[in-house]
């Protein structure tokens, strides 16, 4: 029987939505979020949106009035009750009223501001500029939109039953992974990989096949909206956005140097736990590590995002060694561009040695390579970053030199700062 | 939304039925059927299931009670209005009212007649007996029910996701098979795989991928349910029971070796055009023709349901020469246990030397090797026979003598009237 209700209904979508809700987005931006919004509410930032793919041509593909329907209605959207009730009320990390009140309130009556949206040589420059806790929203759910536009840009293309086909392939694909990381005895693996999706619906599929085929050794999703819905951990802790703005705003060179640590001592006032988690890599992990303060030391874990994993890893087991401090009682989390093969030699390198746990973003949630003609659906690199605080340009270094970001006389500056010297290119794909 | 009236309407199915409809079974049989009440119509029959495959043990998997309920629902069906106009308006091989009106009125009364079921060492002993126009029908029907309740027996220990994946990895599967046929440039293929079919849905899914990928080389389906629903040719001639029932009923050894043209006389008068395809091997291809009458040289062409299929056609080929006839406007039909790869160099050796068709079975439908462990999925060879008539043994022959079945003395005895020597053994698998 055809429900009338549901079909006349489905007529009434002026579009069909990709992000439905304020919380179809990474929990760690609202941690991150509530820690802005305590500590530098009025900081006036511009993210920008930034395709290293540049062989992918967004605005060629992608219609810009369909792209503006769906960051227009990324701006209708607010926080519902049920969602609200769900952050006020559940457990996260163990901890019960992760959020306080006052941010509730603060979040309850928040839209997404305006954006400013351009083609340029077959690019989109899109650009969001405002107060900080309420730009640095905007993230996940532009890269999410763009990411599934471009796919169904794709998609638009193929019949029926090889839509189907599609997806029987991309089903099989992940459950041959699922049916590899199930071997692994230890494993403690969470999705990271709402920003980088094929399409919702997708992401959502892939965290269920994970539930049925990795049980318990599968942690928890970063997605909020999908943490809800599945009734499962939300994951995360914090990101490059801190450091950059943090450092951005930095009065002198000594101010700079103290910047990375002074993001982490205010993370420390406000969290335990497994929520202590540093991350090392964005100025450089090496200096960040030697210089960082004792107190920093007696943290849970680190997370390595970019740069030789294995190798960061050990540049951190022999930091805590050096600290006092004993590896296997910390936490390890890898989330830079995993795929299984590399998360099986992590793990067996790294298993009993520290605790090892892996954020699984983009090879999860996007793995179509090769699936069609000129590998139109593979993933590719798009980010959305803070360029500016208060005026004053961000800078990124990372571990790899191919996803530093900034002026060149500020990068020059920071390695100054930071006492980065020669570093491994590696190359970015997603 | 739900739609309650649809829940509640489904918690009122006592079992979920694998025959839905007294069309759910093959063309050819309701063709045979026609002829049989015209020419036969009080011959009583026994049909027997027989399990070629001996290591599935179909009753320790399937539960009697299931199987009861299932041929129970079978006898509960007539045909609807709907199909009984479909089968009486609708163009069948170019022909309007191929369905006489005497006959669809007997047609329209029908249910099928009683079933005898017993367990013995782990297989299921099922027969029907009855005038030869009702039995019949059971054939179809009967095997589709044993194969699908055989998968859902391994089916319903698989989890939600496991299950979505089994289906991903059997769609992934056909569709890379219907690419390859794709690239065959003057293809004519068929489904003639109701009878093994892993479900009706997987048919049904099977039957509308093929219209999808392959267009007009897709040239219809032998199931008349699915032709009917999809809107697309019903395909079938006819079949080894008419042969073996007619040789059954012969009361001499000069009647025995006329009875096989006896059948082909009678088709003669019903039938032209496509319909008048030789079935040659039930007692041994070579005799069959050396021994035919000149009219049959003039009929349309062949089906290779046995033996090694490229001799088989070499020999059909030979004998039009020999006759006089033009090979180049013959049609050749291979049915039996086809796959891409035979697919593709049956055509390629006889494309321009005949016209090469294929009825495509069990690999269409029920190709789910290796999915699952012990691979118990994997299709087997179920057949269900005429094993008497009058009272008397059927013996088939074949061309593949792992096919012959019969008394030994009556084997013995029909080889000798239809001069067949040695022949060489083939794997049978489906």
């Amino acid at each position: 029987m055809v429900d009338i209700a549901t079909r006349v209904h489905n007529h009434n979508w002026k579009i069909d939505p990709i992000v439905r809700s304020l919380i179809d987005t990474d929990f760690y931006k609202l941690l991150m979020c509530q820690s802005i919004f305590r500590n530098k509410p009025e900081t006036n930032v511009e993210f920008s949106l930034i395709n290293r793919s540049s062989k992918v041509r967004l605005a060629d593909l992608i219609d810009e009035g369909e792209l503006r329907e769906q960051l227009d209605h990324v701006r209708s959207l607010s926080l519902t009750r049920g969602e609200s009730t769900w952050l006020r009320g559940n457990t996260f990390y163990g901890k019960r009223q992760m959020f306080r009140p006052d941010f509730m309130e603060w979040f309850e009556g928040l839209r997404l501001p305006a954006y400013h949206l351009e083609k340029r040589d077959g690019q989109y420059e899109l650009t969001f500029e405002g107060r900080w806790p309420e730009v640095m929203l905007w993230e996940i759910p532009a890269l999410a939109v763009l990411m599934e536009l471009r796919s169904r840009a794709v998609l638009k293309e193929m019949g029926k039953f090889e839509l189907q086909v599609l997806y029987a392939r991309a089903m099989t694909r992940l459950w041959e992974k699922i049916e590899r990381l199930r071997a692994i005895p230890e494993l403690k693996i969470a999705d990271f990989g709402t920003r980088r999706r094929h399409g919702f619906l997708w992401q959502d599929w892939c965290v269920q096949a994970m539930q049925e085929g990795l049980g318990a050794k599968f942690t928890g999703t970063s997605n909020c909206r999908i943490a809800m819905r599945r009734d499962i951990e939300a994951i995360g802790t914090n990101a490059h956005e801190l450091p950059m703005i943090y450092a951005a705003l930095a009065n002198s060179d000594a101010e700079l140097a103290q910047a990375p640590y002074q993001v982490l001592a205010d993370w420390h006032e406000e969290h335990d736990g497994n929520l202590r988690v540093i991350l090392p890599d964005t100025f450089g992990t090496e200096g960040f590590l030697k210089n960082a303060p004792d107190w920093l030391a007696s943290w849970t874990g680190i997370r390595i995002d970019s740069g030789d994993a294995a190798a960061g890893a050990e540049i951190a087991i022999r930091w805590w060694k050096d600290r006092g401090e004993d590896p296997t009682k910390k936490l390890v989390i890898f989330s830079d561009g995993l795929d299984v093969a590399q998360i099986e030699s992590l793990y067996t390198r790294f298993h009993g040695r520290v605790k090892v746990s892996f954020g699984w973003g983009t090879n999860l949630t996007n793995d179509f390579r090769g699936f069609v003609s000129g590998d139109r659906l593979a993933p590719f690199s798009l980010v959305c970053k803070a360029v500016s605080a208060n005026g004053r340009p961000t800078v990124k270094l990372s571990d790899n030199p191919n996803k530093a970001m900034g002026p060149a006389d500020e990068i020059a500056r920071y390695k100054r700062v930071f006492g980065v010297g020669e570093q491994v290119a590696q190359e970015v794909w997603v």
